[in-house]
Order: structure tokens, then sequence, then C-alpha cells
């Protein structure tokens, strides 16, 4: 198989770093690469550092390429490879990242959203394979969803469907990131994990967190919740057990609208784990219309740090 | 054209009623009937009435009949026929109701969803004419909904997609009749209105409501308190008001999920006219997520009270 095997260019755009490997079609990755974003520095700047990318990881490269694909963040139309007001890079308005790269390169080039890229990579390489229809939660830094139905990703009317993060629970909630109230991000992203348990933990004086961090709030994580919790600490089971709950209210109705039953979750607060996962699949059965009730399944992501390449390269290979 | 016309039969299958029609392609009625459901009788008298009904439409009927459109609640697969489950129709598990009106008549049957259904007739018929992808929103005794997206109904895995009644606002919220809390429904559904203001009435002793109920509680409907509202009754206007701020808030999450900006909104309660618009409207605008506010469009229906048969006939016009 490894001699017929055809490769691909997967970058994973971030706002910090830029992510850039060459990939086998079956998912293997040969070697990668990682570049500064420069995000601060403008949309020229950030274009000159992913041909860097691409470039040294090419240097040595002596495999046939079929193709580059690009994960972005914002806005993406997959048809004219375009980036609309990506929100951690400042100044993009649209660019045609596509065109530029493909240019640049001679290659076919596929852009797509971040977090669409990652489900298509979890469809292609992970845990979606056995899947025709699922939903892709990564919980990091916010909440990003992706949806796939029919093996398709569902793109809405401007390519900007699948927010999942900005599904609101409670109106009345905490201000979100977004502009509004209550989404399920601004109770799951891990900014809002870390703040809401530095406020809360001095009421809980005797919780195993207080140890791990050594009294430094600054160091709350959900790495160290998790390592808590399975000290067996009360409140940081609780804790996960609580966003659990949140996290099933918020898919029950993206459940109820879609009549999607797979969620498929990743991202590093998906390291809470079992724990988690089963209290997200136990709201959500309880929540859900009766139709749907028996074929709830909560499934953990498989692509774990590469995910962005994977997912990138997964878009060269397969153009949905 | 009206010598090339095409007519079909739409069948609208009710709880109480089966409302039958003769519709010509550009969706004008030319004979209508309505048969009792007999719902507690169970599947075959229901069967047995369906085609009570069609018969007797097609009794004086010269007009060559394209086929039959059938809009049923519950799970209905397209490709089989089949209906599953219907909440108001005790005893059918899953019927191919398809196959056994197809048999009666020996003509085309399309059976949908019937909210999937009245989405459809708004796209053939109604304010959806001119909208590539839409929500529709039946606001009733429930909240129904059904997705169109690229002029076609977004059915989910097994034809259950749509179901926008069941987005939770509040897991702290009223007991919704799905089981689950805090659903769009129990605040928004007929019913649930009536109960709210029968409750709270009695702190609102100068309500212009009383009068028009003849203090009589049970009098209380979305179209009194649409009445009271249009007479300047302060409690009226701000009871609407509040409606439209949760619609806005269950239409905010839908939005920000499909990347759909359109809602369509029928039903009785939708009577309540523009300023439960223009409050879903600046609800909506607030809260979705900044590739969208500019976007939000809220269109009230077209098709009133024959909008069942419309959309059933629809179906055959128009195979999605």
């Amino acid at each position: 198989m490894a001699k017929s095997e055809k490769y691909a260019v997967g970058v994973d755009l971030g706002g910090t770093n830029i992510k850039v490997g060459i990939v086998s079609e079956s998912g293997r990755i040969i070697s990668k690469t990682s570049v500064k974003t420069e995000a601060m520095s403008g949309p020229k700047v950030v274009i000159k550092n992913i041909k860097k990318g691409i470039n040294e990881i090419l240097k040595n490269n002596k495999r046939k390429i079929s193709g580059i694909g690009i994960g972005a963040p914002g806005i993406v139309s997959t048809k004219k490879g375009t980036v609309q007001n990506p929100p951690n890079l400042p100044g993009w308005d649209e660019i045609e990242l596509g065109a530029i790269i493909k240019k640049e390169f001679g290659l076919k080039v596929n852009v797509e959203n971040d977090a669409n890229a990652a489900a298509i990579g979890e469809l292609i390489f992970g845990a979606g394979k056995k899947f025709e229809s699922f939903v892709m939660v990564t919980l990091g830094t916010g909440v990003g969803g992706g949806i796939v139905f029919n093996h398709k990703i569902f793109r809405g009317e401007i390519g900007g469907a699948g927010e999942i993060g900005h599904v609101c629970i409670d109106p009345n909630g905490p201000r979100c990131n977004c502009g509004s109230t209550g989404c399920i991000e601004a109770y799951a992203g891990n900014h809002y994990i870390k703040e809401s348990v530095k406020k809360d933990l001095h009421n809980h004086p005797s919780s195993k967190i207080w140890e791990l961090i050594e009294n430094d709030l600054e160091k709350v994580s959900p790495r160290v919740i998790q390592m808590a919790a399975e000290l067996g600490d009360v409140y940081a089971k609780e804790f996960i057990h609580d966003l659990g709950i949140k996290l099933g209210v918020a898919f029950t109705s993206i459940s109820n609208v879609l009549d999607i039953s797979t969620f498929i979750i990743g991202g590093g607060v998906a390291g809470f784990g079992s724990p988690l996962f089963t209290t997200i699949k136990s709201t959500m059965v309880s929540r859900v219309l009766t139709p749907l009730k028996h074929r709830i399944k909560i499934v953990p992501a498989k692509l774990k740090n590469e995910a962005g390449i994977l997912g990138a390269s997964a878009l060269v290979f397969y153009n949905t």
C-alpha cells in the first residue's frame, strides 16, 4: 500500500501557531513543523508565515503531494477558498487564501473552517468513520462544532453553520465572548471553566485542587480539575458533573433540531473523560424527544494533538 | 394556464379533523371537505376516514389528479411512505400509509411530516418563494418547525429534524409536554400561553383582558391577549414582548447552529403580529453571531387556514 499511497499537506491555521504536516491518505503523519502566526501583524505577515511553514515542510520532501488542505478560523467559502473575519486574526475582512496558496505552490488547495476540518478529520481518519451523521464538538478555548450529515458537512447559507458553542442554555446566564449571554461556551470554554473555579474555590477550602495548584489560583486549569476528580475530590467531581448536565442540555436542543444522535467530543476539556461523557449522555437521554432516546451516542474523538493537521489534510482526499 | 394546469389532492391529517382538498399547481383550492379523525378509535378507523375524505372530494371531480399528498404528524419516512408514532394518534406504531392510500386510489402518494409539509407549502405557494433557505415555525397548540435548506427539507437521520419547539431556553423552566423542561414550546404553545395568563392575571386587576373574557378565566386565549394589546393594554403588550424575547432566544440558538437567517412564522399565535415579530427580530439581532446579524429576517407566513391542505398538495408538485 505504502508505494501507491497519496500524500497531502495539512495546514492548521491557529491564532498563535501555524502547524503544517505531510499526511498520508490513511492518516499517517510523515513530518510536521510549526511556525508562529504573528496574528497581530495582519494578514500579509500571516500569509507569509503560512507559505514559510509549507516551504519548510516541502523542502526535503520527495513524495508526490496531491494537494494542500487548510483549516482556518472564521467564515470560509469552500467554493471560493476565501476566509472571512476570522475571530483571532485581526484585519482579515475577506481574503482569497486558497487562490494565494495555489498560486504560490501550484497545487490544488482546499480551504475549510477549522471546526469543520476537525469534523472531516474524524469522519475520514477517526471516531466518525462508522457514522453517516454526527456533530463534532471541540471543547477547547471555545466550544467549536461541525455538523456531518450523510457524510457531508452541513454548511448553512454562507458556511457559518455548526456554531454549537453559541446555543443558549439560559438567557440570564453569564456574558459570552460573542456578545450574547448564557451560550454553552460561556460555561464550557477553557477560560470560563478557569474563571468559574477560581471564583468558587474559596467556598471549598478542603478541595484537593488547592494542593494541586499550590494555593496559586492562576494555576487552575481543566487538567488540574481532572486530576483532582481522579483523586476523588468531591468538588471537582461535582464541577464535571454539572458541566456535563449543561452540555447535555445544549446538545439536546441541537439533537431535537437536527435529528442527529451522535456527538463526537474532542479538545482539551474532553480530557475529563468518562464522568463527563456519562453525564452528557444521561442528561440527553432524559431530555431528548422520544424517537431520539435510544439512539443517543456520546463518543470521544480519536484524533488528539494532530487533529488540526489531520483534518486539514483530509480535505484534499475527501472533497465535501 | 387554467386548461393545462395540474391538480392534486391534499390531505391534512390532524388529531381532530382530516381536511381534504383539491388544489391546483398554482395553489388555488378548487374544493375542500373535512371529516372527523376519530383518533381514539385507532389506526384502522383513522385510515378508513382518510379514504372517506378523499372519496368525498373526488366524487364530483372531473379534473385529472396528479397525485395525493398527505401531511401527517409523527416521524414520516418520505421514501417508504410510513408514519411512525404520531403523538396525537394512539396505536399507530409504524403504518405504511402511503402504500395503503396508493393501493386504494391508484394514484402517486407523497407522505410528509405535517410541519415539513407546512414548510414546503410556504416554499411553493407562500412566503418562502423568494428564499432558498428558511426555518418554518408554526405557533399553534405546539411549536412546530420545518427546516428548508437550498430548497430542500432537512430531515435528519430518520425524518425527525426541525423539532424547534424543543429547543431549551432554561433547563429550570416549566415542564414541557415532551417530558423535558424549559423547551420554547412550554412558553409559546397555545395551552401554555393560556395557563400562564390565567395564573398571572390576578396580579393585573386593571388589565383589559378581564373585560374581554367577562371575568371568566376559561375564556383566556391568544386571540383575547391580542385584542387587549391592540386596545393598548400594558399587561397584554408586555406578555407579547416577553414571548418575543423568549422566541428570539430559541431562534438565535437555531440560527447559530444552522446558519439560516430567515424565519417564516405562522399558526394562530402568529396573530400577535408586528409587536411579536419586531421583538423576535430585535432579540435575535442583538444575540446572534456577527456574520448573521445583518441577515436576520422574520417573515409572516402567507398560507393561513388552508396551510395544511396546500402544504400537503405541494408535496405532489414538488418532490423534495
